[in-house]
């Protein structure tokens, strides 16, 4: 079991929050996805852990931006 | 050919628009709907004048609310 948290920018409401939680839901090996709208946080489950450039494509995806470089 | 304006309030982005949109084209009689995100102004064109009732609850349904009595 591996989990990863992001912090994503730009989501404003419940709306957001589904559509990265479904683009990201869709990278390869991960299990699960729990999104903070509050904070922005996003916390990828997988059972290995999973390319950070797929989680960030992902997100870029739903049309939001994962902070930091 | 009529319009009506309403504003709604709590959209943040623009998958609350759609959602917007979205219920308030399904009312009958509705041809038209223009959603300004800044302003929240929702401009109802159709035919006949709409029932504001109809207007309203379908803005509910999306999950917002129309300012105003």
């Amino acid at each position: 079991m591996s989990t990863a948290t992001y912090t994503v920018v730009g989501m404003t409401c419940g709306h957001c929050v589904s559509a990265v939680t479904e683009e990201v839901a869709q990278v390869p090996g991960v299990s699960a996805v729990d999104v903070d709208l509050a904070s922005g946080g996003v916390t990828v489950t997988s059972d290995a852990p999973v390319d950070e450039t797929a989680v960030r494509a992902a997100v870029e995806e739903a049309g939001y931006e994962v902070a930091g470089a």
